[in-house]
């Protein structure tokens, strides 16, 4: 349980930190960052909820969540050239919530009786929405749809994650192998600038 | 019923083929055109059903939407050229699902015992704002904001609705003339090239 | 409590021809100069409410709140030139919204037993987050992130509520303190271009 705690906390720093700085750089003051910091940490989780109607959203009820996000803009906005520095790190920190959120998502699905493809579905959304209303709030086309492998990598792991159960995988085996599998993809996509083709034939 | 569902599967195809080619346009990966795809057929009774608070919304729990939504997407995907042949077609379906969806939203909200004014806003939410998140996810200002007679044919046809019904008219007339009427608004807006105008003094 | 629907009915006037004129400079058409109008009214409080589960959202069942942004938008489309020279009236109606919209979330906050952080954030996401929606639909760089003490003041009005509260003050003067409070932060920050710094060390 402690793993899980610890990954949730480094998961919501490293998407906390994202926000701010994807703020800063659209020169956005200090109390916009601190709201584009919230946003994209709790905004996956949070349009997940309001899809199936879990209300009120869980984070008006979790300070921890709230103290992690608001402490991370802050660092943010104070020590921002040292944690710019730290981006490789930032990077498998996001990948671990990545991972980890998406997985959060596709239990929550099950355990309100959805298909499978819905549940991967709400796990993607978990793990990747929140950077899409960072987007849009920022004006921005939403990253996720454009450049990168990552909604992709929360299919994928989903996928494995259904193909695991119905295989009767243990069931803590399966949650750790799709986290380690999403956060490989992910970290494999960055470095090795993997992407999906985006022309079309017209 | 057959026929409704006929009108559904094709507004579908045609709102998702709507978002596919407005998110090629913008050069997406095609994980980005199929979500925009999906927001835009479901967006607008995924808005309609929080603000009412008829949670979980309804796709969460309906395979056959997903499934035409993602062969729609996909179909845009593989058969582009073809497609943006059959232009006056999409037209076409599109206006039958603004018409059918748009009935869909005023329907639900009598049942929810909302006043005719209410019902005719969720009867245009449902019908058009769909493409409003397209837009949103896409940074454009939304189309039915500024450029064509969209809303304005739901909100005309809605009030035709609640008139009939006062006048004590069969529900079934009623349903088809609303559909006709609001799929005959709407292409003849796109022919004629109606709008409103939107130049204001200073 | 006459008192209280004169300020909610000034504050909505003032929201909603906010939303209208901007929606007129990006040149949209008549309707989408009302939808605007409409959001950046009632934008806010629907936001807290979805967040709350707190649905239907109240303006579905509340046709005083409609009626009063039609008409708004509508005097904003014909009385154009007259309302831009009562802007410093339209300003202070505005503050007066913001002041009252806040407390009011704050106040619905507490009837849900949210801690004191949250029912601040409820209230500030109530007084303001209207315009972000207004912002991001017009594609704009949400104004509140970026460029006035708007926020801030509820901010600081909420935590003087608690405080207020705390130091067992009766309830009707702490309200009366905390509108006035926001009043004056915003007019001051307005009238002595007050901003949050927004340069960062890169």
């Amino acid at each position: 349980m402690d793993f899980i705690l610890a990954l949730e906390i480094l998961g919501t720093f490293a998407f906390a930190v994202s926000g701010a700085f994807a703020a800063m750089e659209r020169k956005l003051d200090p109390f916009g960052v601190i709201i584009i910091s919230f946003v994209t940490a709790i905004g996956g989780g949070t349009i997940r909820d309001i899809l199936i109607g879990d209300l009120p959203v869980s984070w008006l009820m979790n300070s921890t969540g709230i103290s992690v996000i608001i402490v991370s803009a802050l660092a943010s906005l104070l020590f921002t050239p040292t944690l710019r520095k730290l981006s490789n790190l930032l990077l498998i920190f996001d990948a671990a919530g990545l991972g980890l959120f998406t997985l959060i998502g596709i239990e929550k699905g099950i355990t309100h009786n959805f298909s499978p493809g819905i549940c991967i579905a709400l796990g993607t959304i978990t793990g990747s929405f929140g950077g899409v209303l960072r987007d849009v709030l920022l004006t921005n086309v939403p990253m996720i749809f454009q450049k990168e492998i990552y909604a992709s990598a929360c299919i994928l792991g989903g996928s494995v994650y259904f193909l695991m159960i119905y295989l009767s995988v243990d069931i803590a085996i399966t949650q750790v192998v799709v986290i380690v599998l999403i956060v490989t993809i992910r970290l494999l996509a960055v470095r090795l600038k993997w992407s999906l083709p985006n022309s079309y034939r017209k």
